[in-house]
C-alpha cells in the first residue's frame, strides 16, 4: 500500500470515529487540496451545521461533503425543487447537474441570495434533493471569457477530477527527505522588469513562482531549462503559483504543458479567465506580427483546466510540506501576494508579485499583515531613489487638464493602457470627471480587450473595493455601463471614422507599444498636432513606449495589411501622468516594507531595472536594517 | 551527419592538407581530449619532428599519433629491436604490446634515459618497429596499488577505448545554447570542513569539482540529489574534476558511477591512485565498523576505468566551452589547484582545494599565477583570525623535544596522521632527526596505508621537490627506505608487541582519530602515562580528534573483537604541533591572495568552520579591497 493510501486510510478511520453512527460515509477521496467524503446521508450531514467543521479542525484539511450517487433526487424533479426553494429575487439564470460528483451550479445574478443566512438556503437545498449546490455569479456584463471558461471546465469535468485526484495524491504523498533546506532560484525578473518566474524549493517539493514574458524584448524567456526548473524535467515542479494575470507574469504558463507538465496552477478565480483572455491575445499578437508563438491555444485550455482557485486567505495544502495562502496585492483584479508557510514553523516567504500599497478606486491597498514572514521577495519597479510618482488626486487633475486641452484644440486623447488594470481604474476617474462636469461629456472607445476585461471585473465583484461593488449591482448605476464607452469592434474602418471625428477619448492595448490595436491608434493619430498621447503607466526598457517618453518621435507601422514596413512621424503631444500606476511608488514600496507586521529579516529586490532594485534594496539595508539583496537571474538563496 | 561527425570531416580536411603527400593518414578519431592520427608511415611521421607540433598548434588540439595496425613488427620481434635501442642503465623491467592502439608501454626504472634527448630514442623505436612507446616509471618501493591499478586498466583496455572515444565525441560537441553565463553552484564544505563538492555550470556544461565525505559526520554527504546536481539524471553532469584525493575530497567519486553517470573524472596520476587506495580502505573501515558502504568495489574501478589523468599545466578541452588545467597545490602528492578557462574568453574561475602556501620537505607551495582569474574558490580550513601556526623549523623542534621526551621516561609517541601526506613529510624529519644526531634512534612504525601511500610517492616523483626526486632514485640514499621504518603487517598481536616493547614512534591512521588502527593503538597506549598522543593535522569538529584535543579523557574501544563497546581512558600526555599541517594557515592564505597574480575579482571562502569562512571573508574584503562571500552550501552564484 502506497503511503497515501496508507494515510488515507487513518483518515477514514478518523471520520469514522467523529461522524454519529447514523450518517453513513461511504468513501473517502482527495480532490486536489480537498478531502472530500460521500455519504449515503447529505440531507442528515448538512443538518449537523457543525460537522463539516469539526472534521476539518481534527484533520487539518479543506473538506468537501457530497452526496453517493444512489440517492440524488432525478436532476429534472430537483430543478423544480431547488427554483422552489430560491427566492425569486436571486435571479437564477441557469442550473447544471453534475451526477459523478453530485454538484449542482446555480448561476444566479445575486449569489448572496441564493446562500441564504449563513448558508441556510444552501443546506435547504441539499436536505431537499441530496445534490451538494455550488454558486456561481451571472456577470452583469456578459463575458465571452468567463463563459468559455466555465463551459469548457463543464466539458472536461471528467479529466479534471483525474487531474484534481492525482494532484490530491501528491499533495498528500508523505515526505521523502530527512534534510531541511528553503531556497529561492531566480529565474527571470531580476536587474530587469519582465520575464518574472522564481522557484522555491525545499528537499521534497518544488515550486514555480509565475513564468511571464519580457515586453520588449521577446527571445528573453525565463530561464526554465535550467536544471533547477525544468531541465530536470518538467514534473519536477509540483506546483505552479500565479500571482497575477499580465503577460510579464502569466504569458509562458501555458508553455509549461508544452513542456509535459501535468500538475496544477494556483491562482484566485479571475486570475485564472484573465490569464485565458491575455495569453489568448499573446497568441494573437504573435500570429498577427509574423512571430511563431511559443505554444498553441490549446495549452492554454490545458493551463484552465490544471487551474485550482483559490480566494484569499484560505490556507491551502499545495505539497506535503508547504501551505499557501493568497492576499490581496491591490495591483490588478484578482492579484495576489503568495505567502508559503514551509514545514511544520520551519520558514515563512511572501512573494509580493506587483502591488499598490495605498488603496485606488479599484481595490484595496495590499496586505502587508501576516503570521510570519522571514522573507520577502519584492517588487521594485519604481524602486529607484526618485521613483516618487504624484498622488492620485494630482494625477487626475492633470488628466482632466490633458482631456480638456485636447478638446479645447478639437484634438483627441489616446490613452495606451493595459487591458486589465489600468483601463478599468481610468474608466472610473472619467467616467465621475464628466459626471461632475470637471470635463466635457465626449465619447471613450475602449479598444482592444479593455471591455471583455472589464466585463470580467464586473464577475467578480468580491474582489473590488465595498463601494464599487455596490455600484456594480446596481444596473443604473454601474459606471462601468455608462452611455459615453463604446467598444471598438469594427476594426480599422471604425477608427479611422473615430480618428476623423471630433474630441473623444481613446483607450487601446498594448500598454507598452508593443503591438496591438494603439499600433492602429498611432498610426491615425500619430500625426496630428492637436492629439495627445498620454502614458498612464510603467514603460519597460526596450519598448515602444519607453522610447516614445525618451523622445522618439518616428514609428514603425505597417499600413497596407501586406506586411511592408514603413514609419509614420510622432507629431501628436506627448504626456506623461504617472499617478495612475498599479505599482506602488518608491514611498509605496518603503511604507509597505516599514508598516508591514511582522517585520521580515531579508528582502530580495527584485522586478525592477539594476539600479532600481540596487537603490531600494540598499534604503532598506540602510533604513531599516534588514538584510538586502538584489539579486541577479540565474542565482540561489538559501533561507534554512 | 551529426556535428561531431562534421567537425571531425573539417579537421581531416586540416591535416590532409598539412601532412606531405608521402605520408598516409589512414583514420582521424576523438580519444577523450586528444586527437589521435593513424598513419600507415609511422616512421616518416616521426622522423619530422615538428609535424606534430605543427598540426596541434593549427588545430588547437592535443594530437597523438598512432601507427595504423598493419605496418607494426610483430611483438616478438619488436621486443628484441627495442630492448636493443635503449641503454642498458634504463633499467627497463616490462614491455606490454597494445595491437589495437599500436601502442608499447615501456616500464623503467629510468625513463628519462629510456626517452632520450628531447624525444630521441623514443623517435628511434618509432621508426625502427612503428609501435608508438609510452614510458611509466618502476616504483622504487613496491606498491600495490600501482600494479593493481596498471594491471586492471591493462585489462580493461577495451572498454576503456570505447569511455574516451564517447567522452572525446561529448567534448568536442557543438555548444548548443546562444546564452551565455558562469554559475557555481555550492553542494557541500560551505562553513563546514568536509563533503567537498562543486558544480561549476554553464548553459551547455556541468562539472562536478570533487565529492568528498564528511569526517565525523558519516551521514552528512554532499547534496548530489539537488537538480543542479544528479537530481536530473547522473548523466547532467559532463565531467568530474578532483582537486586530491584526501576523502573529504574523493570518498564519493566512485558513488556517482553506482548514479548511472559514466563520464570523465580528470585528476593527476597519483592522484587517480591514491583515490584508489583510500576508497577502497574507506570501504573497508566502514565494513568493519559494520556501516553498510555507499557502494561497492567494483564502482572504485570504474571511477579508475574512467580517470582522464592529466598534468600539471597541460591546456585540456573537458567540454565545448571549458578548458581546464591543474597547477600544484602543495598540499599532498599530486594536489592541483582546477583552473578553468570558460568560453572564448569569457571567464576563468579557480578551485584551489587544499593548498599550502610555503614549500615543504615533499612538495613545492602552491602555484598562484594564472594566465587569468576572475573569481578563486579558496580553501579556509585554517582562515579563523586566530589561526597562525608556528613555522616547521619551530614545530620540528617542538617534535623533537616531545620525542626526547617520551624517549628519557621510557614513553612512546603515538602520531595519528593521514596517510596521505602528513606521514611522509612527518618520515623525512624523524629520518633526518635520526641521522643527525638530533633525537636518539629508535623504530619508527608506520600502521594503517601509510608504507603502501609512501610506495605511490615514489612512483611519481616528478611530483615531489627536485632535491627528494633526486634521492630518492639513489636506493642509498632513499629516506623512505632508511632502517628505522617499519611496516606494520602483523595485526593487533604485533601491535600489541611494540606497545609492550621499548620506546619508540607510531605513525597511524585515521588522521583524525575517526577509526583505522589508530583505535588500537590508543587501546594498547591510551593508559600508559608516559607516552604521549601527538596531534599534527587539522582535527575537524566531530571527530574524536578534536574531542580528544578538547579534553575527553576516554576513548570507545571494541576491546574483545565481538563488536562489545567499552571504553579505556585516556592518561596519555596529549600534544598538538600545528606546524605541520598541509593546510597554509592564516598567513599562508593571505599571502597565496596577496601574491596571486592576477589579482582575481571575487573570493568565495569555503571548507573552513563557519567562523574561519567569515573571518577570511570579512578580512580580504577590508585588506584588499575584494568582493569575497562566505556561501552557505545550497546556494548558486552567477558570474557572468
Amino acid at each position: 500500500m502506497s503511503t497515501v493510501d496508507k494515510q488515507l486510510e487513518d483518515v477514514k478511520a478518523t471520520i469514522d470515529d467523529e461522524v454519529p453512527r447514523h450518517i453513513s460515509v461511504s468513501d473517502v477521496t482527495y480532490e486536489g487540496p480537498e478531502l472530500v467524503i460521500y455519504t449515503r446521508d447529505p440531507k442528515e450531514f448538512a443538518a449537523d451545521g457543525d460537522l463539516v467543521r469539526r472534521l476539518a479542525s481534527k484533520l487539518r484539511k479543506r473538506i468537501t461533503v457530497r452526496p453517493d450517487p444512489d440517492v440524488l433526487t432525478p436532476p429534472t424533479r430537483a430543478e423544480q425543487a431547488i427554483r422552489d426553494l430560491i427566492p425569486e429575487e436571486a435571479g437564477v439564470t441557469d442550473l447544471d447537474f453534475y451526477e459523478d460528483t453530485g454538484e449542482v451550479v446555480i448561476q444566479a445574478q445575486k449569489p448572496g441570495v441564493v446562500i441564504g443566512r449563513h448558508g441556510a438556503t444552501l443546506r435547504d437545498v441539499t436536505r431537499e434533493v441530496g445534490w451538494t449546490p455550488e454558486v456561481v455569479r451571472t456577470p452583469p456584463i456578459e463575458s465571452s471569457t468567463v463563459d468559455n471558461v466555465r463551459n469548457f471546465l463543464k466539458q472536461e469535468r471528467e479529466d479534471r477530477r483525474d487531474i484534481l485526484e492525482r494532484v490530491g495524491r501528491q499533495i498528500h504523498r508523505d515526505p521523502m527527505s530527512d534534510d531541511e533546506y528553503v531556497r529561492i532560484t531566480t529565474l527571470g525578473c531580476c536587474r530587469e522588469v519582465g520575464r518574472a518566474a522564481f522557484i522555491l524549493s525545499t528537499p521534497d517539493t518544488r515550486i514555480l513562482i509565475d513564468c511571464g514574458d519580457k515586453p520588449g524584448a521577446e527571445g528573453e524567456t525565463p530561464y526554465l531549462r535550467i536544471p533547477e526548473a525544468f531541465g530536470a524535467g518538467a514534473n519536477g515542479i509540483d506546483a505552479v503559483v500565479l500571482t497575477h494575470a499580465h503577460l510579464d507574469h502569466s504569458a509562458l504558463v501555458p508553455l509549461l504543458y508544452e513542456y509535459g507538465y501535468d500538475g496544477p496552477i494556483y491562482c484566485t478565480e479571475p486570475t485564472r479567465d484573465l490569464m485565458g483572455l491575455l495569453t489568448l491575445d499573446y497568441l494573437d499578437v504573435a500570429a498577427k506580427e509574423g512571430r511563431s508563438p511559443p505554444y498553441g491555444s490549446e495549452m492554454v485550455r490545458e493551463a484552465i483546466k490544471h487551474t485550482i482557485p483559490l480566494e484569499y486567505g484560505d490556507v491551502t495544502d499545495i505539497a506535503p510540506d508547504i501551505k499557501l495562502t493568497l492576499h490581496n496585492a491591490g495591483h490588478i483584479l484578482g492579484s495576489s501576494i503568495c505567502h508559503f508557510h514551509v514545514g511544520d514553523g520551519l520558514y515563512n516567504v511572501a512573494f509580493s508579485g506587483d502591488i499598490h500599497y495605498d488603496d485606488t478606486r479599484l481595490f484595496d491597498g495590499a496586505v502587508n499583515d501576516f503570521p510570519r514572514v522571514e522573507t520577502l521577495v519584492l517588487e521594485s519597479t519604481y524602486g529607484g531613489k526618485n521613483d516618487y510618482q504624484t498622488d492620485q488626486d494630482d494625477s487626475e487633475r492633470k488628466l482632466k487638464q490633458i482631456v480638456q486641452n485636447a478638446y479645447d484644440r478639437d484634438g483627441k486623447v489616446l490613452i495606451p493602457a493595459f487591458a486589465v488594470g489600468r483601463s478599468q481604474e481610468l474608466m472610473l476617474v472619467l467616467e465621475e470627471a464628466m459626471r461632475e462636469g470637471d470635463i466635457p461629456e465626449m465619447p471613450i472607445y475602449l479598444d482592444g480587450m479593455i471591455w471583455e476585461a472589464t466585463a470580467i471585473h464586473t464577475t467578480y465583484p468580491e474582489y473590488l473595493r465595498d463601494s464599487l461593488r455596490d455600484r456594480i449591482f446596481d444596473a443604473d448605476d454601474n459606471p462601468f455601463l455608462a452611455d459615453q464607452f463604446h467598444h471598438i469592434e469594427g476594426g480599422d474602418d471604425e477608427r479611422a471614422d473615430v480618428a476623423d471625428g471630433d474630441s473623444c477619448i481613446v483607450l487601446s492595448t498594448s500598454g507598452m507599444v508593443t503591438g496591438g490595436p494603439i499600433m492602429s491608434w498611432l498610426e491615425h493619430l500619430g500625426p496630428d498636432p492637436d492629439s495627445t498621447l498620454t502614458f498612464v503607466g510603467y514603460q519597460a526598457s526596450g519598448t515602444l513606449g519607453r522610447r516614445i517618453q525618451r523622445g522618439r518621435d518616428e514609428i514603425p507601422i505597417n499600413g497596407d495589411g501586406n506586411g511592408r514596413s514603413d514609419t509614420v512621424s510622432l507629431d501628436m503631444n506627448v504626456e506623461t501622468v504617472d499617478g495612475f500606476s498599479g505599482h506602488a511608488d518608491r514611498q509605496g514600496l518603503e511604507n509597505f516594507v516599514r508598516t508591514m507586521n511582522p517585520r521580515p529579516e531579508k528582502i530580495l529586490c527584485v522586478h525592477g531595472d539594476e539600479s532600481a532594485t540596487q537603490d531600494l534594496s540598499s534604503s532598506l539595508y540602510h533604513d531599516m536594517n534588514l538584510r538586502t539583496f538584489a539579486p541577479q537571474n540565474l542565482e540561489t538563496f538559501r533561507f534554512r
